[in-house]
């Protein structure tokens, strides 16, 4: 059985040396590959998808695994080969559902989708990309049949994202959030004139910007042996394998946060993927165990450490080091207000982590919708601004800012926006329970010393891989289930503060379900 | 017959579409993968050479090529189908003669050999090495058993390289050359005090010497929309697709020449890659028609153009423009006379024009005996050494600046070295017909007007790509085959001037072949 196992990593360290060649392909072609060699990029990448997906599907890849799980599972739950085993069997179970023919014409038409996208976009006019959509839901729809589901086709799609999670939790979770969001934003869109981001305004050197940066990440933690930092129009995470690590940020002339947090945040994802266990290295066990939890790295290094005054303390001389001058009068505080700044706009991308949230429910409740067949394309639209109207009080001017500015669905990825808010949501809880069995977390943060969180966080999420289902692995780190309550006690918490108000007067009454998670004894308020 | 064509060219599309990906992981190996990524990087590139070499040899590919091949010369020589199964035919034959465990040890033996050959060199100890060399050496022989040979195992390999092309016909060649070379290096040894290039060496900011070859190779004609040129510790040129060549450079604060040079050098052979027909990408046409006839580009660009008097003219302006200060009071004569200091030398990659050749001649001489078993490893060090008095006059102070100093021995190559000579003789005879076809080319060249030059090398060389073997291209584009005497004169003639001695006194009425080359009405004397 031994040597079974064996062939069957032999064949897989294949197929990941190919996804990893075709993860460096996909860097180069963002980062720096000539306009020119667009042409010649897409044809390798798809000759390498295509013959790893048929090395993965392969027979022989299938009658290994049936041979070896149980043995597997026989070194019991925790052991190497257990995970494994779990991990490529879910892999492999999903991709032999979908017929090469299906995944093909799911590539062409998403081709087609990103074209007509691109163009309605920029003419705002949606109705050249709605046929598009159209056909890319009922594609969608198949899928989910492809894979199978018991309650809704988005549990299918879901589960591509999210392993274990249904929509029927999400709505749950997302109802919850949206009662205690929604007071909170109410309370600060009429309090806006007390925050103001001007501080980051300015005309900073973009060398220097990236300079900053670079020694922002490394301070974090984020090992440049095992990496590097480069410009790309979109940040973004790369990993090649857990030695290889890659990062971009996007520097604006005229705003120094674009690149700060951006680049804080892909350094949270790097640091999961660089800090794996290394002999999950070319094994269906490498890589976060979802996209959510993937999101609460970058989402805690981002938001909840990034954005806190310890770190802004931190931040203020490093900032004053690099762009002397910029930053002669500010104070610690002056800069904590300034990336702390909220309120409610059209972009999601842009949006601070208050009314984050709410653009993603927006959207999952649309895509709900249209994957149930109770929502027409066609209307779409109308019902995206008024959602706007409900949640922000804020209308789009036009559909590219409304209703067509996320590539999502030209991607064919529905199912996928909600990881974001999970992402969110388990940031909270992991900063709880670190800094709880942390000493002095807070003082080591102002101090710059981040090694302490990074490795509570290596040992307790990173190390693990794919080896646990994100329920699994939420529970074994935080002590409890995904909640809402430490994220919304956290956002009402600081921003009462920054913005005055009553944090008893923002909604905290009203959550039903907050006495109930006290009890848990795992609901302790962020400390800053 | 039609659809077995385009049976076999679709096959070929996915191999070259993994070799493509294969060239973009190389790329980033040596320009931007951080030390930590070897490893990984090392995986996948093995991973899809092994993928790419198992489709390549497949009996389909086999079978396809056997079915069409008459097929495809019926519709004529110079037809594309007709090239490219001539072309296909080659690789396919050679690579099935190869068995894949020939191919894996011969990989294993060369990753050792480059292990002690690293270790030797830095040591300077032969001995750690010549192990490693007695097996590679074995594994030549066996290689060249395995490809097959009539009179000597050298012409075997040397095919590989320089296909067509036999030991026989290189010690002609070389006997002539060095017969023409030695009086020249004679006189310009005792010269030495004539030539300075003091101008080349000062403090320029390795950023703006990126700045100013990004000027240059952009002027010659390379186009950055289908490339780009970055920096690496050695230089070279990578072609991912005819629409994507890259090229690196190598900059030295103390020292201009360097990075100009080799810049001009690896534009030389980018402009050939990104010249090829663009029907020829992704198919067995693509590429150069031999090492010798790149090396034949990237020469004269580097040496008959970019070090001639009227480019030297251009030149300077550009100079003095991104390193104000440094370039005051020099004459475009002085800037001439700089990049063309000649001198008997101890390391290949450093040697000028002159000396150059008598370089290659030497590891010529030392690998076929080598390879005949005419010579013990053992006893190599000495014979170099030998050879370098004889040559240059001088002796290499240990071996790493001996028998250790190149690379590719330990890379498994031998019959490699003779194709940088090919270059420079080639590059001659091309320079001398291209002038004779555009009128005033020193004129234009002076003006920094390159176009009417690369257009005849595309026309003449570029567009064929592997179309040709490289005697039947040489032929077609210079009207006669390889020759050794306009190279001689072009040498002759311009150090003549540079070092002040008689042409007639440095070997040119020994040269017998001279009258003769005269009457091929191709010989003229290269005009500056």
């Amino acid at each position: 059985m031994e040597n079974k196992f064996k062939e069957l990593r032999k064949l897989y360290e294949e197929v990941a040396a190919i996804n990893s060649a075709n993860g460096v392909l996909q860097w180069d072609q963002q980062v720096y590959m000539p306009s020119g060699g667009a042409g010649a990029r897409a044809r390798s990448i798809g000759a390498l998808e295509e013959i790893a997906h048929r090395k993965f599907t392969s027979p022989e890849a299938g009658r290994l695994i049936a041979q070896t799980y149980d043995w597997a599972q026989g070194k019991g739950h925790d052991s190497f080969e257990a995970g494994y085993l779990r991990a490529i069997k879910r892999d492999y179970d999903k991709a032999v559902k979908l017929p090469s023919e299906f995944v093909a014409e799911l590539s062409r038409e998403t081709s087609l989708g990103i074209e007509a996208w691109t163009k309605a976009k920029k003419g705002s006019d949606f109705s050249v990309f709605s046929p598009n959509l159209e056909k890319l839901l009922d594609l969608n729809i198949r899928k989910a049949e492809l894979l199978g589901f018991e309650e809704s086709p988005y549990d299918a799609l879901l589960d591509l994202y999210e392993p274990g999670l249904k929509k029927s939790s999400l709505e749950t979770l997302f109802s919850k959030l949206a009662t205690g969001l929604k007071p909170i934003i109410k309370e600060i869109s009429s309090r806006k004139e007390l925050v103001s981001n001007a501080l980051l305004k300015g005309n900073f050197d973009e060398d220097t910007q990236l300079k900053l940066v670079n020694e922002i990440t490394a301070a974090l933690g984020y090992d440049f042996r095992r990496g590097r930092q480069d410009r790309s129009a979109h940040p973004m995470t790369c990993d090649f394998s857990i030695d290889d690590v890659r990062i971009t940020t996007r520097t604006c002339r005229d705003y120094i946060g674009t690149s700060l947090y951006g680049s804080i945040h892909e350094c949270g994802h790097a640091l999961y993927a660089q800090n794996m266990a290394p002999e999950f290295e070319f094994t269906p066990l490498a890589g976060g165990a979802s996209l959510g939890v993937h999101e609460s790295q970058s989402r805690l290094w981002e938001n909840i450490i990034g954005r806190s005054e310890p770190f802004c303390r931190w931040l203020l001389p490093m900032l004053d080091k690099h762009f002397p001058g910029n930053f002669d009068n500010a104070s610690p505080e002056e800069l904590y207000k300034a990336v702390n700044l909220a309120e409610p706009s059209l972009v999601r991308v842009e949006a601070d982590e208050v009314t984050y949230n709410l653009h993603i429910m927006l959207r999952f409740e649309l895509e709900t919708l249209l994957l149930e067949k109770k929502l027409m394309v066609k209307d779409a639209p109308e019902l995206w601004n008024e959602k706007m109207r409900e949640y922000f009080g804020i209308t789009p001017k036009n559909d590219a800012q409304g209703v067509l500015q996320d590539i999502h669905w030209a991607l064919g990825m529905l199912g996928y926006f909600p990881t974001y808010a999970i992402g969110n949501l388990l940031s909270a809880q992991l900063f709880n329970k670190l800094s709880s069995e942390i000493p002095g977390a807070e003082a080591l943060i102002e101090k710059g010393d981040f090694k302490p969180v990074l490795d509570w966080l290596a040992k307790n999420i990173h190390t693990h891989g794919r080896k646990y289902l994100p329920e699994e692995l939420v529970k074994k780190a935080v002590g409890s289930e995904l909640k809402v309550e430490p994220f919304l006690e956290y956002i009402r918490n600081k921003y009462s503060k920054i913005y005055g108000f009553d944090s008893n007067c923002a909604g905290s009454q009203k959550s039903e379900f907050r006495s109930q998670n006290k009890n848990t004894g795992n609901n302790k308020v962020s400390p800053f």
